[in-house]
């Protein structure tokens, strides 16, 4: 059977011990995933209370070859580094918790991502724990690296926002907008956004082939965006068939005329040492802009634009898979650089070709 | 076999002849699909110079019980009326043959489309019959009804065009648009936009759970929406994992504060009485809002739409499936019409639920 | 808006009156889909205990235009005729409240299609009311027509068993088979055979992509094929990516050798005057063979088979829509025939191409 | 950009070179993506006509970072080994040429995996290299892998046939069966068996949603199994809707009962020391049984069964991924084992959940 590759996989030498609270939902499987073969952390404790006592391959087939089970989420067993991937509203009421056990936590919620109580009561339901908030650091390591070193509490960011801010990041960071412009952001995603278990609307017969709106208007991902790039965004999200990914298509119209040249040089500027950033713009061949397919299962981002003389509009592509980039990958990425270790490691995975998104 | 029900939907009493020339594409084989279960119209030819002698069901299964081979189309038949789903530009290099044998011809190619030969050295490699244009009437009943009535020259309107200009028709015919406003329109379509045949970017291993930009900026489909509503409106494709459909999102920046009463009063002001035009704008359910899959196999039009108080954003919603209202239903409806046939005759279909879009 | 279209469907002059029960259903919005269109039956009333009071429309996309609401199942008012798409074991329990205000009762669950109350103690968890089993006849018109003309209650076949049935019943009767003989009918079936709802199994993200067994033996539908068809068969059925239908590949060892002229007079012989059965066995294009696509949203049945020289074995192939000739369909046109209405009323739907499954 | 990732993977210290030939294709791109993260073999030279001079990124989205450009055939440089994915017929014609570049040549097409001359005039038109024939090892470990150790010539084993083998393998080692019983393979495949460019039957619009049959019968992947289970068997493979993936349903009719222990004890026996072997014989949750969605990417296979009681029936799945465990992985595996490598190297990853096969 396959228990000897894994275990290959995860022997590291000078191990670093990882659990993950809420370990029987997609982003917790993927970070099981991820960390089942990282080079040094090695998986102590994965909690489900669902799901206690049964073993972890049966959940995610990926893990079938590990000898791993689901333990309550009770009493957790000292480690260096906590992953949370419970749902919104959960970790902020545990946070104290956590850090009781460890002493590096990575939060896969929304509940650190804000900056202020105040974002809190407007976008969420208020907030149980904002004496937190100030010591977060924004999961995203291509806006915030720098901040990520050493850091003790980490919030993943979410995965509309992730694909959006990754898309119009280098416009604001070269001048090219400076905040007052409009900018309508359309994202479509995949049904693993929706999280396992399901219901009517995410069913297969009602899911698939569908091209829905939800949340058109008021989605909570604006507030990340805004407290980002400083300015706020005209955001509408669609339901599409795949399940892994998230595309954001962001239609920008600044100031003054800019050049295909003066584009490049921001992308390439903010991008080009980046380990997980890949330009597609134009060019040849089937995938010539950012796809989702063509980053599913990876921790890779794919960032592109074309100009519009017409409308002096810059249309700017961003693609992403929603559970890697946009949630258990970027933890990881994130939680490397907390910990020192190499930032691409357990991550190196490029991704399948042809693949259905996935 | 299934000959006999197949002749029952055919007999019509007072016969109307139709030929189609080019029949062995997907809206050819749509029209025809049409036209056998057409009270009134009756296939008298069906040409196509790749599958000339081959029985028409071998390549179109709906049509399988039908008794109709393909033909040759240098030498056509005289017949009432003539439609064309020939690739563009080649009708208007055959429109005085069209002419000899058909006193109205419909047109589903581009064509037609625009009014000005100028539109078509701009737009398309110009035009070889520009005497024609004036003469043409724009199939989309909805906003072109009146001039429908006898007319002897149907163009029908690009798929995209028509999700578009169904959303936003209503803001600039009840003043809540004026034309100098932003407009984004973001479309996303099913892979029968690329017509029969294929090539490897709509393999099914490459299309298959794909968000994919296609013509990003300068898509064809901008000259009809800007002639038709009188404004230019920021336009960008994407190709995503569905075969029929097409679903526009405009996103609309008003001059001045609206309210939903007033996008209400306008809606339904032109909709209402529209045989083919649904509204859907919140609610409950799955489907609040438009949605390709609910349309699916159908002439019907959805339409729906948002409003974002935080942005002054109205958010609009089409729906539509791309090969019935976005090309041969919009013909045959249109030809209904021009023949002063019951508007619906041959269009009741209300679709299929669950449908894959479809 | 669609209701002027929808009411012309629905004004049959000599109206026959047909309620349905269970309404809010996949199968139960398919009988609503096909009597909203049906020439002569007409909707009297729709039942669902979990959305009584809800618009028809806002559950079922293809009655959005229509005036119906579903209302509480407990007080039934009398019609002609009433369809029952309750799930199995209910029907049993209400058969005679059915029949005290309906002379015809169609039946769309398990409970009436066996013949003895020992077939439902081996297979189902036995039955309330055996005294009906006698009186039921079963649906599938091409193996019990006769039988169905003034039928008072009708049991809908099963979508799986329906389809091997077809594919078999020529074989058994013109004598190539007489029982004895090895048969492995594999089926693959699309995911609205799980029924409206869903679960974790059948969620978007887990059901995408799948080629699953399922009850890969004792499968309940080999009691209905073995009564049909007189011998056991070796019966396993896999989930795969389609929304309908329900293809049956059986894998056929007759005891002596067979010509292609034997299996194509057996074939005719006995489907060549049926209106729902198409043959697709061989010949050219993409279509060669039966397939569920072909077929989508429609009535029809379609069969074709290979001969195998190497293996002395016949592979059939039949195909069909299980939400029409599976079950609603099947259902309306056994009703018209028990009724004496024209057979193909109301299920003239010739399909769509291309389409997905659909 | 993702180049330094990439080169992370590629940089082995005591680099072995290997070579691919026709790495434009489906298959070819699966090899250079192993090949780019392997630990030891180096990519030397990747060939493709058609695409000469263009970067493998542009046609292998997971090699975007990698700096690679595919080269003209003709004059192939010398390296460890030579990885040849040509359509059939081509290797067989240029053998001598491999080996003047390369002490060790796996082909991945079917111009090796007979033993015959006269096999591949049965089955294929005849062979031009028939003396390399005796020489050649068939590439699947779990049957071959004593005779892969130092082997020159490798042939890659059939997509269909390695998951028919891998499925019914240990029911004759253990003597369940000895080759006189009838069995019936019922197969479901992915587009990607189909390879790269398509064609009308493999555009999207014409092969989503589909199940249909493909080489009913008579399919050559049967002389493989014949060859190496030493039974003939009745075959038939159909394309259904995912990308990658083939699952195998064998309908295995015994001679005599046989317990669910003896079977457990066969497969144990033969599999439970694989590294690339999972079973899944029921148990709990949604992945009780093989699916390829479980395998996608990997090079693991899933191996399960039931037993039929009613019909003394054995039914076996097996479920791979036709691109890794049905063909580049394979030759990957027989490559590491040949060389005296790590059996696993290069080929651990689990695969991904969600995943939409993919």
């Amino acid at each position: 059977m396959a228990v000897e590759a894994e275990a290959d996989a995860d022997d590291g030498a000078e191990g670093i011990t990882a659990s993950v609270v809420g370990g029987s939902g997609f982003t917790g499987g993927e970070l099981l995933r991820l960390l089942a073969s990282h080079p040094t952390l090695e998986i102590a404790e994965v909690t489900s209370r669902s799901k206690a006592g049964k073993s972890v391959g049966s959940v995610h087939p990926p893990l079938r070859g590990a000898d791993l089970r689901f333990t309550e989420p009770d009493d957790l067993e000292s480690v260096d580094v906590l992953f949370a991937a419970t749902p919104h509203g959960v970790s902020m009421g545990q946070i104290d918790d956590f850090f009781d056990v460890a002493d590096t936590v990575v939060d896969l919620s929304a509940d650190f991502r804000l900056e202020t109580e105040a974002q809190y009561d407007e976008w969420y339901d208020g907030h149980d724990a904002p004496e937190y908030l100030e010591k977060a650091e924004y999961a995203l390591p291509e806006i915030n690296r720098e901040n990520l070193a050493g850091a003790e509490l980490i919030a993943g960011g979410g995965c509309n926002a992730t694909a959006s801010i990754l898309g119009l990041y280098p416009l604001f960071e070269h001048g090219i907008l400076d905040g007052g412009e409009q900018i309508v952001v359309d994202v479509k995603v995949g049904s693993s956004e929706g999280g396992a278990g399901g219901g009517e609307a995410s069913s297969h017969p009602e899911r698939s082939g569908v091209v829905r709106p939800y949340a058109p208007t008021g989605h909570r991902h604006e507030a990340e965006i805004e407290q980002f790039l400083g300015t706020s965004v005209a955001f509408t999200c669609h339901a599409v068939d795949m399940i892994r990914g998230a595309s954001a298509t962001s239609h920008v119209f600044p100031s003054g005329p800019v050049s295909k040249g003066e584009l490049w040089k921001a992308y390439r500027g903010c991008y080009e040492d980046e380990p997980f950033v890949r330009m597609a713009a134009g060019g040849s061949g089937v995938y010539r802009y950012p796809e989702p397919k063509a980053v599913a299962g990876t921790n890779y981002a794919e960032v592109g634009f074309e100009l519009d003389p017409s409308n002096e509009r810059i249309v700017v592509f961003s693609a992403i898979d929603n559970m890697m980039k946009g949630s258990a990958g970027q933890a990881v990425h994130a939680a490397n650089i907390a910990l020192g270790l190499e930032e691409t490691a357990g991550l190196e995975f490029a991704g399948l070709h042809p693949v259905g998104a996935p």
